[in-house]
């Protein structure tokens, strides 16, 4: 399927804002709750926040098919470091959007002048994403101990997935 | 040496955010830079934030030897987890405050109905620090490749630390 990569606008929230509320719904791979993240706190983590680049993911109908946000992993002494969150659009998965946003992912980091990529909270039973982020070249460099509370599973471990750039 | 733990006040916020200050631009231990951590973001981040307990340790003259808070290392599905930030006063190092702050977060957290408690970022070679956690239970559960810019040392690896409770 043609999909094409574009940094998001405004424009674009309502639909980000959507498709981000009912992957917390599912509870199986963010942390976060709906409650905390509220439509101001959203945009400023996934949009607007200082160094935060958001692009989308659209179809050649112009429907979104996911988005990605980089940004630094820390501030300061920790800045040359890169995180990103990549979400799938529910109706679009299994169709490479994910690898497509990785790879556009790695390389929007790399001009942006970080040395390194790191995801901090990578559910360890989502097979799909540990295993595309593999085939991109991450490895699982640590691993949180029941750090997750899945929707339906319980307690699970957390990977940690690092590259560099 | 005689020291006792006690809640902060606000009253405490301006001795504490000095030693912070002193201890950013060591450059040594901390990510964030002085620029971020204006006084409202520290105090935010200290005391202030919802969950944040912030607690003291002052000497018999009761002078603050340092202070440590115990927070939600992430809020939601992974809000069972407890995170710790520890500053010693540099002028009462090397005198077991550091350990008796530790001892006391660990039952703070335990307390508040945390299951564990991670530190996310414990630079490689602050090697006092590590073998503190250590001797406290905690384990090294991942290690982020050069993920710190030491002052001194250049580049080097951070620690990810993580106990049950």
């Amino acid at each position: 399927m043609k999909t094409r990569i574009r940094k998001a606008t405004l424009e674009d929230f309502e639909v980000i804002y959507d498709v981000l509320c009912h992957i917390l719904d599912e509870g199986t791979t963010y942390s976060y709750t709906r409650e905390e993240m509220t439509p101001e706190r959203s945009l400023a983590y996934f949009m607007t926040a200082p160094g935060t680049h958001c692009y989308i993911a659209e179809t050649k109908k112009g429907e979104m098919a996911g988005f990605y946000t980089v940004r630094p992993n820390r501030t300061g002494r920790g800045g040359h470091v890169a995180n990103a969150s990549f979400i799938v659009h529910p109706e679009h998965r299994r169709r490479g959007i994910g690898r497509k946003m990785g790879e556009h992912a790695l390389k929007t980091a790399k001009k942006l002048g970080y040395k390194a990529m790191q995801f901090n909270f990578v559910v360890s039973i989502n097979e799909v994403a540990i295993n595309l982020w593999k085939s991109l070249g991450f490895s699982v460099v640590g691993t949180l101990p029941k750090g997750f509370r899945h929707a339906s599973k319980g307690l699970v471990d957390v990977h940690v997935m690092h590259r560099f750039l």
